[in-house]
This record gives structure tokens, sequence and C-alpha cells, in this order.
């Protein structure tokens, strides 16, 4: 039984009570959204050990961060490391995205070993076997397609991205309008070519309902990828874009018709005056459903540094409603990360989920950083390295430069702001110096 | 005679004339929002050869670097080589903030070495005289607030921050309501204390004249500060800190009767929801003077990030129409940035502009990113290191990991979706590969 399914019948699973313990979320409202489908836990039932984590809905803004093998980097314990770093950071869920080397071996070790909700893109295996065993993507069949999304929801994936909207239509558009970076979306070139070279309907559409029997199996949760992400600021918010999304919205429409839960991807490269009214968008035309965005990266221009750009975008997503930040880290568009960039990503999208948990007045958010503030107010500088987002890296700058007077810092010594007014308009201050 | 004094009687400078070019504005248009006090070219006429850079209305967002040594750190080839990387890195201008070593020297050299407009807080200096000769700020006189100001305009400074604002009926209001940081500013702390010391109004108010006659005499651009910024998300657009930019407001309208050229600054600590509604407010009260942003960060709790907290909030502010960007560094709140700290606050508030100026339109800002993706498009990567905004970063990352195939990154290697869609959907492309 599946988990809308239990609570439509009055079975509330225990990871319902977390989640609502966790988001100070009344539980009555939490079942709601769930049965709705504003809200979900990606949890397949093979894995009961899944740390309970919703997205959704007046929920903290969740972070999810992409590790896996790419042909040139296969070292399976090098994934694991940054899955580890990226949990150790709070990343909230992982997507192993390999591509090299034993995919099964990857997948299945990080399901052993990490407890947070685990995505994949299985067309990439399929793509990866098609090449090996025929030499070629496109001549993978729609059974090798989804015989890859069975054994992975069999090993125990919580949730799969599949580019059922890349269809005909949609791709016909693209071809006629034109765009500069026409299909920047792994999955959604693989499906383009694929339908472009057989002349075919995109089967993870056409056999949608396939795709629903398997998702209902393990209970696994689907996000609808968009393969026709913008991948530049010149093709936001296009025909094709806004198409793909459409049939989104008729197949969530599909999948909760089935009880299955499912949220939706979104861009991609955009300007910032356009991310509003594209979450305004989903939300409606996917009736509420959890918006899950990589990015928005807000400028085409800054590879080295795009964990900032899609930090600035993420943020504004995510305070006009996108509920689940794919990170993406200083790498993107140079190579594969390393542990370091894993750990910048992490930690940029999770400044862009807080700075919108702040605005949404998600329960607990405004007290960190009053909390923060207090203890900088109070030149407390051990408490400052511990509500820190990420401890080890504030207390290392500050470390490095750290004076004989524990009080102040080497930024303004006796010039400090704090101790200055402290001594002159409130006496009642500086506790620890 | 002054910049828009020399406007004002159809006298027109070369730099307007180059700023127009640079910034592909009409110039009657740009003479307008000179005179009109929207835009300010800051450059002290001692410095005839200072870059010619204008800050205002409809033109490209400008970033500024603070240097400077601190009581802790006060070696001078230090900061010279902070300057200098800032500069590298695409800062437009240089704020030198000293407060430790031989100040003037300093200054001095920056004044030689470097050709962007250069800006003090000349209360710095005052402050550290007055702990040297006299044992505490508190008993400067406001003669030695003014030497100050004076000796720093004398030797050539384009732009001085000065805290007006700061005013008893202001500090009162602050008293009363209470702040969870109070005044976080250094020249704000600094005058607080002196005030409530000496139980005397803010002599940078009370003899605001005093301060535009030096200000006329050498043609230098004033930076009204806001001593009472916000520090903490909890203090944002609090009594005190709108009460300060009301009194910023009246003094803007003083400078402009006297032709000196003026800018107002901003905050600070500040939820993402509220930054429009500021920009709006000064630009309103301050009847457009250009607005010059420090921050905003959108949360208290990411030190060793604050470069990221603070683009996310620059780039909404511009968005909104702040025309100047102080960057803040991954060290803020922990110590003295070092150069990589400067480089890293450079480019993020690069990245902050240039997304802002993209949305506002700014001649130039789409088309940088437009040739970064048609390169991106064509796996063109000897263009996308050109273009990227740090080339020296996106070089190092990309060769770290690069693979004997020139054509592909390691992310996706022959799983590319650029070379996967090219070969299916428009085999016009991929010239490189």
């Amino acid at each position: 039984m599946g988990l809308i399914d239990s609570l439509k019948k009055g079975v509330i699973p225990s990871s319902v009570e977390t989640v609502a313990s966790y988001e100070s979320k009344e539980i009555e409202q939490l079942i709601d959204d769930i049965i709705n489908g504003h809200t979900v836990i990606p949890a397949n039932n093979k894995r009961p050990n899944v740390r309970s984590t919703a997205i959704g809905r007046g929920l903290k803004t969740k972070v999810n961060a992409n590790i896996g093998t790419s042909q040139a980097y296969k070292d399976l314990d090098n994934e694991i490391k940054k899955a580890s770093c990226a949990i150790e950071s709070g990343a909230d869920t992982i997507m192993d995205l390999s591509t090299g080397g034993n995919i099964d071996l990857i997948r299945r070790e990080l399901l052993k070993k990490f407890d947070v909700p685990l995505g994949t893109v299985p067309i990439y295996q399929a793509a990866a076997l098609a090449i090996e065993r025929k030499g070629n993507i496109v001549d993978m069949t729609t059974d090798d397609m989804f015989d890859a999304i069975s054994m992975q929801c069999e090993d125990g994936v919580d949730f799969i991205t599949v580019h059922c909207g890349v269809v005909r239509t949609v791709v016909e558009m693209l071809s006629k309008k034109g765009r500069v970076t026409d299909v920047v979306s792994r999955g959604g070139a693989f499906l383009t070519a694929w339908m472009v070279h057989n002349d075919m309907e995109n089967p993870l559409y056409s056999e949608f309902d396939r795709m629903l029997e398997i998702a209902k199996e393990f209970d696994v949760t689907l996000s609808l990828g968009d393969g026709l992400r913008p991948g530049s600021i010149a093709d936001a918010s296009d025909h094709a874009q806004i198409a793909e999304l459409v049939v989104l919205g008729e197949l969530v429409k599909r999948a909760r018709d089935e009880d299955v839960q499912v949220m939706v991807e979104g861009p991609g490269h955009m300007p910032m005056d356009q991310i509003e009214a594209n979450i305004v968008l989903e939300k409606r035309i996917c009736d509420g459903a959890p918006f899950y965005v990589l990015g928005p990266l807000v400028t085409d221009v800054a590879p080295g540094y795009d964990e900032i750009t899609s930090a600035i975008g993420g943020a504004i997503a995510a305070m006009c409603g996108a509920d689940f930040l794919c990170y993406v880290t200083p790498r993107e568009h140079l190579g594969l990360p390393d542990t370091e960039d894993v750990v910048r990503g992490v930690v940029a999208s999770r400044i862009a989920a807080h700075a919108a948990d702040i605005v949404k007045d998600i329960p607990g958010a405004r007290d960190w950083d009053r909390d923060m503030s207090v203890a900088r107010k109070a030149l407390n500088w051990s408490d400052q390295m511990k509500l820190a987002i990420h401890p080890d890296k504030a207390k290392d700058l500050y470390d490095e430069n750290k004076t004989s007077d524990d009080c102040v810092c080497t930024m303004c010594g006796e010039f400090c702001a704090m101790k200055v007014v402290a001594e002159y308009l409130d006496s009642t201050i500086i506790e620890t110096c």
C-alpha cells in the first residue's frame, strides 16, 4: 500500500509523524497536502529505514546534491566520499547520476551506506547499457528504458527523474523555433535523439501507465524531468519549455489519479525577472505539485562560480514557492565536481534555501538568524562557530587570523563597532569579553 | 568648477563623453542625470587621470572592493596587492578602510598606483588618531573629524563615506526601541559613542555646510553612510534605519543645492522580501540619488560564505534599482580578508551586478550571455574560457580534469547533451569537434 493510499484509508505511517514533528506542522494539514499532491515524502517501500524527508507546501526548502561517476571518473570510493561530504554538509537528498563504471554497484552501495532519500535518472543507465551492448544510445528499446527503471526501483531508489514531457510536438516546436543551446538535459537529449532517429513518440510518455505501475509497486516518487529546460538566459521561458510544462501538468494529474507521488522539475538558466512567473506557472499548471528546480542560474557567464549564480536564482525561486533546490557546483559546465565542489555546492544551496525559509516564515528559520546575531553582538565566538551554516569553514577562516585578543576579530580590532557601542550605549552586553 | 557646475554652464568634461560611450548612453540624458543627481562620476579635481566611472540611473551596476589595514594587519604591500587583485578581477572602485599602520602612506600609494576611483571613510583615521593622541575615540574634537576629511580630500580621494545621518533623535530612537545588533557600522558606532559621551549632536550633521565646502573645493562625491544599517535580519527596516534614511534624504537635497555630487549608502542584513521596499524608499526619499548597498546579506548564519549571502541580496537590490554594490568577502564577520577572499568577493558581486544588468536591459549585458552560450553549444572551450567572468578560475577548474577528448568535459563525456543533440537534431553545430 502506497503512502497516499494509506493516508486515504486513515493509516498514518510513522514517516508522516516524523515529518510533522520535524517541520512543526499540524499532522492533519500535512496529510491533506500529501493526499492532494502538494507534498511528497520520497521513500521506496523496500527501504523502511530511509530518513523521512518531505518536500512541499509550507515546509523547509530542501536541497539535493548530485553525485555519480562519469566515463572519465569511475571510482566508487570517491563517489561514496562525495555523498558522505554532501550529507555531512546538510544535503537532504542525494541523486546518483552515475554513467561510468559499475553503475549497479554504486547505486546499491549508496542505498546501503546512507539513509537519506536517493534519487536516480534511470535513462542514464539505459543509455550506458545501449552504448555498451548496441554501440549507440538511439538503438535502445522501450523495454531497455523500462528495464532500467524497474531494476533501479527494485533496488530501492526513492525517487526517479523521468523525462516524460519531451514529446514529439514539443521537440518539433523546438526545431521550428530554434534555440541558442537546444537541449542541455542529458535525459532530454537522449530521448530527443532517440525520437528523431526512430521517428517514434517518447515511450516514457506513450507508455506512462507502465511507469505508474512500477512507481506504485515500489511506492517510488516520480520526478518529472524537464528535458527541455533552458540552458541559457536566451532560451528561458520559451515555447518549448512551456509546452513541455503543460505536458508535465497533464502527467501530474494522471499520476495523482493512481495515487503515485509526483513532483516536477524546473529550469535551468533564467534571468531573475522570469523566475517568479515560472514558479507561479508551475504551481498553476501542475496543480500545486512540489517544484524541484536546478538553479535557476541567473547568468551564463560564470563557470567556476555557478554555485553562486544558482544560489541567487534558487533563493528567489524558493522565496516564490519552489520547494526543492538541486545544488549546482562551481565546476558545473567545466567538469565532474570533486569533494570540495560538492561541499561548496551544498552550502550555497542551503544558504539559498534558508534565505527563502526566512521569508516564507518557516518555523525556526528566523530564530536561527537571531541566535547567530545575539552571539555576534555578544562577541561570543564559540557560539558563532557552532551556529554557522558550515561550522568547519567558519572556524578555519576565523582561526587563520585570530589575534591574542579573543574578544574582537582582525577586521576591526579595537575599532569593533560592537565593542565601541557596547561601552557607550548599552553596557549590559559583551558578556564574554 | 565642479562637474555639476560645469555641466550646468554647458561645459562638458571628457569624463562625461567617456562614460556616455562606455555605457552606450545618450550624452544629453547622462548630463541631465548628473545635473539632477541621479548619476554621479566620483573624481577628485586633484586627480585628472582617474578612470571615468559613473554610478547611477540606467548604467551598468558597479562594484566596489574594500581593502585596507587593521591594527592586526598593517602591511602596506599586502594591501596594495589586494587592491591590484580586486581591480584585475573587475572591481570598478576601491575603498581604503585602513585603520592600522601608516594610514596616510597607504592612501597616497593607492592614489598613485591605481586609476580607479578611490573612496575612504575619514572618520576611521580621525578615530585612529584620537586613540593615538588622546587615548580614546570619544575625545576627538569636531576639528579632528573635519581635519581628517580635509586632508584626505586634499590627497585626492574621489568619494568619502560620511555618517551624517546618525543624529541624536535617531540614536534616541535606537536606544528606546532596542535592537539585536545595535550599531554595526564602525563609523556609526564611533559617532554614536561620541554623541553619547559628549552629549552633543553629530558634527557631521550639525556642521554639514562645512562638509559641503570641502566637497566643493575638491569636487569630491559624498557617500552618505548608513551608520544605523541593520546588522541582522531581525533589525532590518526598523525605526532607526528608516529614520536615518529620512535624514539622509534631507542632506541629499542640501548637497544638491550646492552642486555637490552625492550618493546614499544602504543595508546591510535584510530578508529578501524587504529589499525591494528599501530600494523604492531610498529612491523616493533621496529623490533618485544613486544607491550604494553593502550586501544586502539575506541571512546572518553563513560566516565563511558571505560573498554568497550578499550576492543574493545584491542581485535582488540591483534588479530593483540599486546602482552600486559594495562587495562582501567570505571572511566578513570573521577577520580581515586575504587576497583570495578579495577575488571571491569581487567576482561574487560582479555576478550579482551582471545578473541584474541582464534584467535592467543594460546595453550589452544579454549579449555577453548569448556569446557564452553560443560557445558552450559549439563546445568551443577556448571561447568559453575567454568569456568567463573570471577566466583564470574557469581555466583552472577545466584544466584540472580535462581528458584526452578535447570536445567534451569530464562531467558527461560522450553523454554530452550538446553533442548527442547536435548529431540528431542539428548537424550544423559542433564546429570545433
